[in-house]
């Protein structure tokens, strides 16, 4: 086993060789592997030395090798469908807070919010012998068997093939949303949505909460972008008997419905009170600034991180639920 | 070699082996090897069984077997300051579009904005063997000997240990900024920094401007944040003689100045004319929209990309230095 772990660490990416830190420390080739591999083994002094003249050369162990002998890449797959997208942005780097501590690094592909592309990525992620993977709003419908190599952990909606998952409850958020609303006493209300499951919870824990208060509401719907939030909006206000109160699905939207209002002349919140979703950055940039129901994106990465790190190690896993908050801003201020 | 090849190939993720796909596809083991290792000498009927065996059985071949053959790992190691900045969000697209076409992967760690930080960033990535790597705002003086296992690109500021650069021309930003100033009419400007060498540059480019059109500025630093570009604007418009016109360094420090302008009843760009830096998403989600020196973060992403291919390709490789592109929206509109 030890001969084995010698001959595949030396090769090593393209700096100096482990015969030539072994030759330089005085010691064999098999030490230097132990140095690398954290044996105990090791003196304390003979560590230092080659670590120097490890450093000195440019010496890095190859993990490929190790790697092949420990059966783990130490790699964990990310796919996330778009990485510019503020959001996702907050999750990675909660994936990567908890990664980090435990030495392992993330292997990132998009899936361009394609399901063919997801598939591809995956794919390619599995290539590179990923120990498991989290995959950010997947499209597929359902896991092919290749995929299932691997453990892989969801963030958000429903996906039939894969069982592990880190949610927020969207249903709660949208009765968050309608009781800020009725607490500011808006009665005339809209709701402005997207296509999805995640939207259709959003709107139902709404609508629930406005029917026990005897209310209905207007509907439209946009794609989460900032100009759909803006057509949607005029469409909502010429439709007759303007909204005193518009609950978007998501902030970049919500942006575009400011806009929309901001344009016909109506005071935000004096004539219309706005609320969004997710709480990204930009909520709070906005002017008015915006309320809106927090989604915790960067808890969440790292709670979808920890429930991978206990299935690699074959431990006990459940999906967790995260409730979401409102963070209420000058959008639902007293009129 | 072949025969190496396949023995090392048989190490496979957690799914089927190599011998279960070879045996039910009636090949060879070596038969399968090729066909994942894109050999031509396997005829089409043969592929195309071997491939479906293996999708049913969950086998994808394991790269490290391959790589240690080829001594190529096929990953490039990424190190961000900070994987939540939406411009970085933006060049992690960029990069992650040109290496997704070249079957390459990107393995990605974070710097947390400190130098140990991402010292131990990349040698974790170089662990992994690594064929190339790209460094977004490097905050290292000078590179470790063991960094020099692979060639680096950054992007951004001037390091003095790395060669290979995709850079801004910020002066020229600065330059854009203040004739567009000019151009509506300002002469009370100021100068809103941040620490480091962009700033310096995107000012430089500002005073020799205003220079030569006989004009001085007033100048206040901030640290890119939005609350910084609040107090700093504060403290411009307390200092005496309010200025017609704001130059900031960055777009999130501008929304904290038009916050400001908002507060005390200024109006923009009536009173105060606003250009931002970096056209970031939340520079047209502003109110009003923000004017801005556009940084083609993307564009830029794919450069450092394919610099890096042609390094790890052994081919010339040269710096490439972006002009940036004034973007003109309503805080420099006719007053």
């Amino acid at each position: 086993m030890r001969e084995t772990t010698t001959s595949l660490s030396s090769i090593g990416p393209r700096g100096a060789g482990i015969r030539e830190v072994a030759r330089l420390s005085g010691v064999s080739i098999a030490t230097v592997s132990r140095v690398f591999n954290d044996a105990a083994s090791v003196s304390p002094e003979t560590r230092q030395r080659v670590l120097e003249r490890a450093e000195a050369l440019g010496y890095a162990p190859s993990s490929l090798g190790r790697n092949l002998v420990r059966g783990r890449s130490e790699l964990l797959g990310l796919i996330v469908p778009n990485v510019s997208f503020p959001l996702y942005g907050e999750m990675i780097g909660g994936i990567e807070a908890v990664l980090g501590e435990q030495g392992m690094s993330i292997l990132l592909a998009s899936s361009h919010d394609d399901a063919g592309s997801e598939l591809t990525a995956t794919q390619h992620l599995l290539r590179h012998a990923v120990d498991g993977g989290i995959v950010i709003n997947s499209l597929l419908e359902s896991s092919p068997p290749a995929l299932r190599a691997v453990k892989w952990v969801q963030i958000s909606p429903e996906h039939a093939g894969l069982p592990f998952r880190v949610e927020l409850d969207n249903a709660e958020g949208g009765r968050l949303a309608a009781l800020e609303l009725l607490r500011v006493g808006r009665r005339q209300l809209a709701y402005l949505g997207a296509p999805g499951r995640e939207s259709q919870e959003r709107e139902r824990g709404f609508a629930e909460t406005l029917g026990q208060a005897g209310l209905t509401y207007r509907r439209a719907e946009g794609d989460y972008s900032e100009r759909s939030g803006t057509w949607a909006a005029d469409t909502l206000l010429e439709g007759g008997g303007t909204p005193d109160a518009i609950f978007v699905a998501g902030d970049l939207m919500a942006a575009g419905v400011l806009r929309a209002l901001h344009r016909r002349g109506l005071q935000v919140p004096g004539d219309v009170a706005v609320v969004g979703f997710d709480d990204a950055v930009i909520a709070s940039l906005l002017y008015p600034r915006l309320t809106s129901v927090r989604q915790p994106a960067r808890t969440m990465g790292a709670a979808a991180a920890e429930l991978s790190l206990r299935l690699i190690a074959g431990l006990n896993a459940e999906s967790v639920t995260f409730a979401p908050e409102l963070v209420r801003r000058e959008s639902t201020g007293p009129p």
